[in-house]
């Protein structure tokens, strides 16, 4: 019988933790490029250009209305490869449990995990796990890495972006943010909303080879206004923004206006920022719209001669500076 | 100015978490293939089969005798490529960074593993950052995750392994476990013992393409007891280890004997196990033994038709069975 908690000794090399790996990580993750008894895993010839990526986890909640870290890990990797337009094939994990850590949790977690794998055909080929003392963790910490080959036949980068070109955004923004905001107890609230957290690779397969596409990304820590930072400082471009046209669902809006936080600096981890042509833009916005999860894609904005800044049109005609984000931190988001 | 502390607001996703990136970190790690501002970094076309392994990294203190967590978390990294039989050429690195650390043991502990990193030749390629709440962390936590190219023309699986090989081990077990153990202070003890954190790449190079070599190993957590219990387990043989023939050094033993440790059981992290055909075992020692890291290698046991077990044969012609690591965890020594 297995303790109902993780131990000490379920890092320390021996016997627990083979079992730990052999019972909760692998039997979940199981693929045939996976064996946990080896340093390395091979990695079947793949002919294309390889692109790598890694991102750590450390969200809490660990589940969340939407999703939890396990999922999360899968899709935030998965992400940052289909935004820079190459197709998800890999991923390996790290995983720090916290001492005391409850059995069933890592079993849902792992699941989750396993499932969103599946769902982006992605396998998940080498691991590892520590074992932290009580009190020198968060409970759980995730760490991936992923490779993905190329699958667009662009440059996606901020450079190929010129002056006219035109922003879009794929959906709602601040629903992650929200959802995870919601779900810690200290804030005294609960709602429907969910995680927006999903693989954003069909939104960026449906457009990444129209020929106007010049640049993607996902807007995760510092939301929106951090993505239009980083094409403004990137660029030496101005950026707009037209508030009016920018999703934000009803509920984000109501629960940032309680609180103070602004919607377009909180995280998604479903969406998709797109820098097109003007001439593509329309072809960006149907090819999206036909997507489920692109459904309240807007052109929200765009790149303008100038100063780099972003400027936040508002309603009635009046701008405003969007500033790079500085304090508020809302640690453990992702 | 800079604060002398990190803060929450570095892992926000703003102006702090740029900059602690730029500065930090992409100021040592430069290399061509490291672009902070991108979300995939694009490896160079390699012919070759490559393979992938995955690391995480929580060792206490962050710096001892003989190394740091980042010269650790590369040499890590590396060792498992090169005992596979690759070359490593890529990693990827996650930082866990707890708020209040400082930064100039940050920055200490990052240039060691540029140190480390370019000693092993291999491109810190992509990276991210993560900042966890006062309590919620230890620290520092890393995880890396490596990229090598097959060079070896054997395969180095537990399969090859025949009865009549010979195992071998590159030099003295258990220096990294004892070197991290006097190094924390709730031991209260100082010797000037250091760890044997190194890239074993020289080693595993010297011998891959030797035809009587069947696998290596390098004897991390759990040490070389636990390497012989894979051995055993994965062949279904046992393995029989001439203890007065394993490399201890003098105060590691002392050590031992003083606070209840078996060396055969402390990690290492510069040393790599061999399992190879008795025809080759000469050839590889002599190999070995002509680098400065191989210097005290020694031929320490071999495989025998049998029970699945792992027995020591003690001086004097005694013998015992050496049990699988169970409990006795020492956290957080890799």
């Amino acid at each position: 019988m297995r303790d109902p908690y993780v131990r000490l000794a379920h890092g320390n090399g021996g016997r627990l933790m083979r079992e730990l790996i052999a019972e909760v990580f692998a039997r979940h993750l199981t693929n045939p490029l996976l064996d946990v008894g080896a340093d390395a895993a091979s990695l079947p010839q793949t002919s294309g250009e390889l692109l790598v990526t890694t991102d750590g986890f450390t969200v809490k909640p660990l589940e969340f209305p939407g999703g939890s870290i396990g999922s999360l890990a899968v899709h935030g990797t998965v992400n940052d490869l289909a935004v820079a337009g190459s197709r998800p094939l890999y991923l390996t994990l790290n995983a720090f449990i916290e001492e005391g850590f409850e059995f069933a949790q890592l079993e849902r977690i792992v699941a989750d995990m396993a499932r969103a794998a599946r769902e982006s055909d992605v396998a998940i080929v080498a691991g590892d796990t520590k074992v932290l003392p009580r009190g020198e963790g968060g409970g759980l910490y995730l760490a991936t890495t992923g490779v993905g080959v190329r699958a667009s036949t662009l440059r996606l980068t901020l450079n190929q972006i010129r002056a006219g070109d035109v922003l879009l955004v794929s959906g709602p923004v601040g629903d992650h943010g929200t959802a995870v905001m919601l779900a810690r107890e200290q804030f005294g609230l609960r709602g429907d909303l969910q995680s927006d957290a999903a693989s954003v690779l069909p939104l960026a397969q449906a457009i990444w080879n129209l020929p106007g596409l010049r640049f993607m990304r996902d807007p995760t820590r510092g939301g929106l206004a951090t993505v239009a930072h980083e094409i403004a400082r990137g660029t030496r471009m101005g950026v707009r923004l037209r508030g009016p046209d920018i999703p934000v669902r009803e509920p984000v809006s109501a629960v940032c206006d309680m609180l103070g936080y602004d919607a377009l600096y909180l995280a998604c981890e479903g969406r998709v920022v797109a820098v097109v042509a003007e001439s593509d833009a329309q072809a960006v916005l149907n090819a999206w719209q036909l997507l489920p999860q692109g459904r309240d894609a807007r052109i929200i904005g765009g790149l303008k001669e100038g100063r780099a800044q972003v400027v936040l049109e508002t309603e009635f005609g009046g701008e405003r500076l969007l500033d790079e984000l500085e304090e508020e931190p809302l640690p453990r988001i992702c």
